[in-house]
């Protein structure tokens, strides 16, 4: 069993796994290969070589469209007690969750080339009923859906996938935005990220892309080139309650938006990950107004600049494009 | 001029630059080899190939040990005013810091190859005289020292050498420092760091160095595989207090510990950050205890492992290599 241990300084939570990482790996990375279809686990045919199967969007031919699996190689197990406890002045909890794979497609594709945006909804749907799933644990507290697209994003197989980890803690970049969510609720009893759409609309100048339901913009202050927010427009703090007609827009949206920054930026490594509203909250923040004050959003986060010290020593980003530029260049791409 | 701009939902700041960087950028990471002497701007015989020199650790003989100069590319300009302003939601600070070089020897060698100790010590010194310098420029409230060593660390150049940017606002990582060390001396009126290197010395297993005057240590939750906080064992918020005997004893433990990570795990890439004490607070923060709650320290991160969509989205980190085990390897690579 992994530990969890966070660092009392910076509370940041670590996920200590016991692989004793001496050098650096090597050849880890898969890219895109014709000839990787004989032995990708993810290509239908192959569904013996992962572990049994956890959801399906089963096709009326017998055929899967989405298929979620477990992660052979999980960094949290679904077995076990927490294990809360101090170790001197530390915080240990014992490495218990789940660990997901979404196989986005049957097809074994260039990763961003999802077919279309119905796809894409099936992949959202899967991402709904796996988090409602897990919600009913209650050891779990949050659980984060994320994508690794690209070597250099952290992706390890070429085959379209999202991840799903659920975990005994709140993450702590969920927790700021949770923590800036209430004080600005506090302050002006409106939701902060209502005020920031409703501002982004009134200016237009980084919102690239509006539907029904949704807009697509660079946040003021990216940290990356082109990072891209999705967000409903109508206040929501919870992903899982997302309807139909909702998810279907929202699956066109996304699916324009990657294309569009395939597109604009040839094809990028990236990562994205979505931010819903924790399973449960710890005691103290029982009475919080979290459905109130918290908006969930999918983050997207092209990986074209390189981490150095100056970033893990100070928290700080150095971004090269103006977001309003981004905006611009992502505008015309999607057209 | 950047434009230094604050995420509302984060409390990150972002500098954004004017690079307008649309694709990924290419070979700009300078590895070592013999036939770069001739062009290295950093090698002695050079100094016109950079802007005005700001110090330097001066020899008899006319030459220097250590050189610091203006970054040719500074993220952030001396010149002009902080212009804290709201645009709309948002905050924004004009780009003004201080982004300077420092050239860590006159040798064009590998850059964990220090000479020794004793020069080690040179560069310390030239850390502590430029931090000192910049504290006096009231426009500016922090100065953050980094290294970054080897292209996947973000190294540009081969030629050893650490930055320096000094900044008008408190970076979200020291600041987390800062509120956690704050919260804990108000709860047991100690410091937490005091706490940690005691319970540490007492328990010893993640101990793997220790001098007259410091420790070295895999932190419990280190993020990195052989991850090293380097700090004073008595109780001190600020590296420029720093005395010159203690400053020769931290010179010969940092030469110690890089030669050891280095010939641990085969000269990896590295970052290392320098967290001391603010220069000066922002109004709220003025009442503080930050000289009994602080304590500096150097965080050295080797950098083994990729970063991708679940360390992004959560904050967490996944660390394969157990802190105890790593300071085991450390202590027998030391010797």
């Amino acid at each position: 069993m992994n530990d969890l241990r966070k660092d009392p300084v910076s509370g940041r939570w670590v996920i200590i796994t016991r692989d004793y990482l001496l050098k650096r790996p090597e050849g880890e990375i898969q890219t895109f290969h014709e000839n990787q279809l004989k032995t990708c686990p993810f290509c239908p045919g192959h569904e013996a070589m992962t572990p049994n199967e956890i959801w399906r969007w089963a096709n009326p031919d017998g055929s899967w469209s989405v298929r979620v699996i477990p992660n052979k190689f999980p960094l949290l197990r679904i077995e076990g007690s927490p294990d809360r406890r101090g170790e001197g002045l530390f915080d240990h909890i014992a490495g218990i969750g789940a660990h997901e794979i979404i196989v986005e497609t049957p097809e074994h594709l260039p990763q961003y080339e999802l077919e279309d945006g119905e796809q894409m909804f099936r992949v959202l749907s899967a991402y709904k009923i796996r988090l409602q799933d897990l919600k009913n644990d209650i050891r779990l507290r949050y659980g984060l859906i994320f994508k690794n697209v690209g070597g250099e994003a952290g992706a390890q197989l070429a085959h379209p996938h999202a991840q799903l980890i659920a975990m005994p803690v709140i993450p702590m970049n969920v927790k700021v935005e949770l923590v800036n969510c209430k004080k600005y609720y506090e302050l002006k009893e409106r939701c902060l990220f209502c005020d920031i759409i409703s501002e982004e609309l009134d200016k237009g100048k980084r919102i690239f892309a509006e539907t029904e339901y949704y807009v697509a913009w660079a946040p003021y202050a990216s940290r990356f080139p082109f990072e891209t927010w999705i967000i409903p427009k109508d206040h929501s703090s919870c992903f899982t309650c997302t309807e139909e007609n909702s998810l279907k827009d929202l699956g066109a949206l996304l699916h324009r938006v990657l294309m569009g920054l395939s597109r604009a930026l040839e094809s990028p490594p990236f990562n994205y990950v979505l931010h819903t509203r924790p399973f449960s909250l710890s005691p103290r923040y029982k009475q919080t107004t979290i459905d109130e004050d918290f908006h969930w959003h999918i983050e997207i986060m092209p990986r074209l600049t390189k981490i150095a010290g100056f970033e893990w020593g100070s928290g700080f980003y150095i971004n090269p494009t103006q977001p309003e530029e981004a905006a611009h260049v992502l505008r015309e791409a999607m057209i």
